[in-house]
């Protein structure tokens, strides 16, 4: 990829606007509908930039969980309690270190508000929770525990409640709509009623900046030639993350480098460094959501060694913290030993076992598969004498996986090869106010300028639990509609 | 502390320069003074801005480790074979993962030759090779290995070699001058002597820029009033790490927050911001150096766990290196497990004892020493058996400590608390061409700006070796001086 020109524009050299709006906003995923819902709603003309040829982003292809709680009417509906306090309490836990507390307390407080938000623009939710392990729900319930609150050591932490809320598929089926898909259709609808406009195949290129220093507008490219955006009153960046610029990965987040998944190929960082050129600041830039390529219903029925033969996560936890575990603290090494009974209920379970992986090698005893898989001799037997002799009595001292999940393994015992099984996108962005300005690196906002969605830092700094990205996405979005539409 | 303002200044705005010089160096540390060298044989106007009373910077201070090899004259004089590479199958190795290899081979080329150069300088080396584990030689030995190279893994990467270059000292006690001190001192007196010009106590704020863009000066503080230096050809910036500005390594690398170490106050990323406000990029910006405070000659006659009783690197490896595993793959928590017998021959070795460590908690047995350290039951026992069983045999499969430091664990038996027990600095910075000119986010230079040391990214992305620092500082300030001083 060849790096592009973001130096910013100076007014005085544009002669001509091509389109022109009192709030403009680059990319029409999650955080740009939710920004354009609520300038309209402010009273702004609105004219959203779309590089694609349609609204979506990488929200219209996700699972679709909104990271919400502290007592929605959702929850409330499926008989969960939650409260703001636990809620805040499990995200500073489990999104650090160094999670922006500020921020987290002031997306908990305004959670319960954001989700009734969702309902009044259209999004659906069925009220019914999904308790089995997985990435995702099977059906088109609309609750599902999404962050490993109920597991070791959260489940220490704060009261654990779900918070994965999802949106309802009319008729879900492989291949069907996303429950993304369901998020964004309404929330588009809802922004083009209010009289937002969509300019789509138009990539955003370089700020346009005033004499003082305030942003007034966009230089695009559309079908190979320039074009000009007027922003009477702001610009909202919302163009997702830089999970696909192999440059930009390679400088800030190394260890992802070559694994991008979950995301979309136009997350290529240009809204990011459209503000870095004009001084911006970042937040989190090495932070990533990491996914492990296994099935969870087959994942909680074996032990997660690593290299040493050592287990290192309990296997119950919120699946991208087992690959956060192993991409980072395990070299992305690591087997899931699982005996033949294990193996056979996970094929028989529920799961629509899309990750459902076959045992790279099975045998008679663990010395020899020790032996097969390379380890150190007497390691794995080690660690599974130990497993065992405590699952017997339905415990686990070592790592607190939950009783229901607990078995000795027998014979014959197999292992998934889940080296190099991982991929994810990344969470870092642009340092935003909690009403979604830029700073700069002076740390004042810069005029006419505000991000959200995965251009800007969120929630999130280290750890991560399914539904922050939309959730922070379509939160921050829409103070960065009701801000710019302000002026 | 409070976020200064580092906006940049237009040139049309100054009317008055208090100083003037070719080439304008931030920063009298160990990449400033050899940019000085360097611009004033190239025939340049060089003056020099220190924030503090004198120069010397975090490497007056340093142990004195200088990374260097393909076949130094000493490492030749003390009887070792090195290649270029060996060294940078070393380097890309062990400073990565997202090491930039072409800076490494472009290192590696040219280290015999920056060795030449200090000892041109008048930077002394003793031929004399230290070999015992330490952080660094006990005497005035001039070198030693210092990044593992002769431990697993590295050992079976690359051919080993030591390669930390000491500069010596004239009489080593606790107390006297540091030889990072013996670094400096020579290579000011060369700049001094070719006619650099040093000014104390000024605290840059801002680039000041020609309407081209180009960098043409700087604004500064002095004795509570503003300054302003204009730089002819170039400004350098070698200002330092962050390590010291809370806010930007909770944004950047916030795992090592609160716990900076090694580096110096005054290393606050001033540099690095002055130049992200006019658009430069970063890299590497989550990468640090890491300590584990306890003495090798200890650390390498115990065994080394986690908090679930595992043991997860080799402890006769490069003490950074079991630092950063520590710090960041073991949450910070680690413990040394060590018996009377060896805690005893680690206190009468050779080493000056200045993080030796008496040990938390002491036991007859292992089972009793698991309980009381509150491991999981059986987890220690069984790694102590699992060590004990092969060192008998002097054997170490799992993760090859060298056969002269395996000897069973026997009783009475204690363990070291290395919870919290690591500190750091920051390694990222600036993105550079290996001409040190500074890149902004479209991946140009910008006119007349460079930097080097730690206030830009250099060899580490995210691995270590004691004299990285001083060694790609010593020789990017070298180019930076030499290409500032063309203009």
């Amino acid at each position: 990829m060849v790096q592009q020109d973001v130096t910013p524009i100076p007014a005085e050299s544009i002669h001509h606007w091509d389109h022109e709006a009192d709030v403009v906003i680059a990319g029409y995923g999650v955080a740009g509908a939710a920004a354009a819902v609520e300038a309209v709603a402010a009273g702004a003309d609105v004219l959203v930039l779309e590089r694609t040829g349609s609204w979506g982003g990488a929200a219209a292809m996700a699972g679709g969980f909104i990271y919400l709680g502290g007592g929605t009417a959702l929850q409330r509906a499926c008989g969960f309690d939650d409260s703001v306090a636990d809620m805040t309490a499990y995200l500073n836990a489990a999104m650090g270190p160094g999670a922006d507390a500020d921020r987290i307390a002031d997306y908990c407080e305004g959670s319960v508000e954001h989700f009734d938000w969702l309902v009044s623009c259209g999004v659906p939710f069925k009220a019914e929770f999904f308790g089995e392990p997985g990435w995702e729900p099977m059906g088109d319930q609309g609750l599902m525990y999404s962050g490993g609150e109920n597991a070791h050591p959260f489940n220490t932490i704060a009261r654990p409640a779900p918070r994965g809320h999802v949106p309802q598929m009319a008729d879900k089926k492989q291949g069907e709509a996303s429950a993304g898909f369901m998020l964004m259709k309404p929330l588009v609808e809802t922004a083009t009623a209010g009289g937002a406009r969509g300019l789509f195949d138009v990539r955003v290129q370089s700020l346009v900046v005033a004499p003082d220093g305030r942003v007034v507008g966009i230089r695009a490219r559309q079908y190979g030639g320039d074009v000009t955006i007027r922003a009477r009153r702001g610009v909202v960046l919302a163009t997702g993350s830089f999970a696909y610029n192999d440059a930009m990965v390679a400088q800030y987040a190394p260890r992802i480098s070559g694994r991008p998944a979950a995301s979309i190929e136009q997350h290529d960082g240009q809204g990011i460094r459209m503000a870095q050129a004009l001084g911006a600041d970042l937040a989190h830039m090495d932070a990533t959501e990491v996914a492990i390529f296994i099935d969870p219903q087959q994942l909680v029925r074996g032990i997660l060694v690593n290299g040493r033969g050592q287990r290192f996560v309990a296997e119950d936890t919120y699946p991208g913290r087992v690959g956060q575990a192993t991409l980072y603290h395990q070299d992305n090494t690591a087997y899931l030993v699982i005996d033949g009974a294990a193996q056979e209920e996970a094929m028989a379970s529920a799961s629509p076992q899309l990750m459902m992986r076959p045992p790279t090698w099975v045998c008679d005893t663990v010395a020899e598969l020790e032996q097969e898989m390379g380890l150190a001799p007497g390691s794995l037997q080690s660690t599974v004498a130990s497993y065992n002799e405590a699952a017997e009595r339905r415990e686990d001292p070592l790592l607190h996986k939950k009783a229901q999940w607990l078995k000795p393994i027998g014979s014959p015992v197999g292992a998934v090869d889940l080296r190099e099984s991982t991929g994810g996108f990344t969470l870092g962005g642009l340092k935003t106010t909690l009403d979604a300005e830029v700073l700069d690196v002076s740390g004042q906002p810069i005029a006419g300028l505000y991000a959200a969605g995965r251009s800007a830092s969120g929630l999130a700094a280290w750890g991560y639990a399914s539904g922050i990205s939309l959730g922070d996405g379509s939160f921050y979005g829409r103070r960065a509609g009701r801000h710019a539409a302000k002026g």
